[in-house]
């Protein structure tokens, strides 16, 4: 590829995709598994300081999207009422639940299986794509945007596991650390 | 757990565990596969400009990395000869190869899964941890940091296939980016 490939394949803005987005949510609670599952805990919760999310944090909070935050707000939008604005996303709402990781895993996947199937169910047209609910901090946006921040979501938090995961062993990898600038991020 | 707690949990520095990184570095293949496997190839070869990496590049560098790499590394540490200088590790060694996603996930499993062997049959001893060996740029580094380095190699390239991922969706999300700061760094 040259570079004049890679700048236009850069700049190239990807359109949304519902049947994409959905293969994207799919796989997420099983990435989680592979990466996650029978780990010690000084791994699984260590964070990266105060106030910031562990692993075991990141599936509580994916938890909590999946019951409270992703398809209430896709029914709002579809449901187009007089009252359009959603709810808060509660980002801490799963702290100091009783739960152990394995649980925790368990309960990730049942219910994005259950969500995505709502969602097959839904029938999302492409018109229905561009209707619009009222975010409580980012005012108007789109059905499209909702799903793709959906699989953004899932994405950045993958990327926020591995990160807290490798920070454990910023003082381990000696010299090393000048090659991962993520570490001392 | 308390403000406190958190605090002494984030700066104890974690010892570096042999058994605890190979399981870590076990599961790196499936969590690679589950991210990638199938996906269109908007996703799997788009990337974050010029001269950076798809996520397809990435497990071309994975690659890399166990067939010239890490456990070259290791036996020159173990080996203590005159010359323990390591080979530098040529990070686009993989490009053009003409290979599919597919196959490359499943040489990437073979590969790691042969090393990871061959590394348990090395019977490294605590006292080995501490033998040398030097990095053409990094100086002397020890058997325990290269071994730490491997595992941190993975988890924050792992971090690096999310984050292009999620990337290919900026425009899509909308006003979602203010809360996605890791999509315009």
């Amino acid at each position: 590829m040259t570079t004049i490939d890679r700048l236009v394949e850069a700049v190239r803005d990807m359109e949304f995709d519902l049947q994409e987005t959905i293969t994207i949510l799919e796989r997420t609670p099983a990435v989680v598994r592979e990466l996650l599952h029978g780990l010690p805990e000084t791994w699984t919760a260590s964070n990266e300081g105060p106030e910031t999310f562990s692993p075991f944090d990141v599936v509580g909070h994916l938890i909590d999207g999946e019951e409270t935050d992703w398809i209430p707000r896709i029914r709002i939008i579809l449901a187009q009422g007089s009252d359009r604005r959603f709810v808060p996303f509660d980002r801490f709402r799963s702290q100091g639940a009783a739960e152990t990781l394995s649980q925790r895993l368990e309960k990730f996947a049942s219910l994005r299986k259950a969500n995505l199937k709502t969602l097959q169910e839904l029938e999302v047209t492409p018109a229905q794509l561009k209707l619009t609910g009222e975010h409580p901090e980012l005012g108007t946006v789109t059905l499209a945007q909702l799903l793709a921040t959906w699989a953004v979501h899932d994405l950045t938090h993958l990327a926020q596991i591995n990160r807290v995961m490798a920070k454990q062993y910023k003082a381990a990898i000696g010299p090393w650390v000048r090659y991962h600038p993520l570490l001392t991020r």
